[in-house]
């Protein structure tokens, strides 16, 4: 589809994630050849776990909210408007402390298989 | 760079477009492989006139405002939420009718080359 109104695309929980939704907002179902852009919803206390993708980077965009990200060991408190490069292989996590929902998109490249490596809380790649 | 924080990038006129300023948010200066993110914002009664990319396609997200997107001969007034997708190939253009500024993300893929040919305003491709 050329065109999606605002909802069309139903949020789908995130796997191994707390109080956190997903949207695929253009994917290959659509035609999308190189990449695909989705929508993530994390609410208030939600998050999502430390992990990496061995051959998949993240472009992001943060639409709403206020959240902490940490990459590679650093930690980043994002908001409204901010961009983030997520390298693959990068160790990365997400945690929603504010009080309201926030919102970003994460644009992928376009892979036949989605690896995604789980660590411990407190434990590093590298 | 991993994170940019809203305002770090430096907006740049957009050649051949009236009122409107282009972002480079996320691009190969700061690693990214496969796709570049760009931020586009159109001032009220601002265009991008009619063309279309051979062999680049487009991703995009409304941030901001209301305006008209026209893609292969169909016409979308567009908002805040919503998503397009523009095929390779696609003629387009954008007109801001709006009181306020549209703002929309649009990713492509990483090309050497960004092609890109005008079309007169009623001139259509196919």
């Amino acid at each position: 589809m050329k065109y999606k109104p605002k909802g069309y695309v139903k949020p789908q929980r995130v796997e191994r994630a707390f109080d956190t939704e997903i949207e695929w907002l253009v994917d290959r179902n659509d035609g999308a050849t190189n990449f695909e852009m989705r929508k993530f919803i994390i609410k208030p206390h939600g998050s999502i776990p430390k992990h990496y993708h061995p051959d998949i980077e993240h472009e992001q965009y943060v639409i709403k909210g206020r959240y902490t990200v940490g990459i590679d060991g650093e930690t980043f408190v994002v908001g409204e408007g901010d961009s983030i490069f997520i390298p693959a292989g990068s160790v990365h996590w997400y945690e929603n402390n504010g009080q309201t929902d926030a919102e970003f998109l994460c644009i992928i490249p376009k892979r036949e298989d989605y690896k995604t490596v789980y660590l411990a809380q407190d434990e590093n790649h590298n």
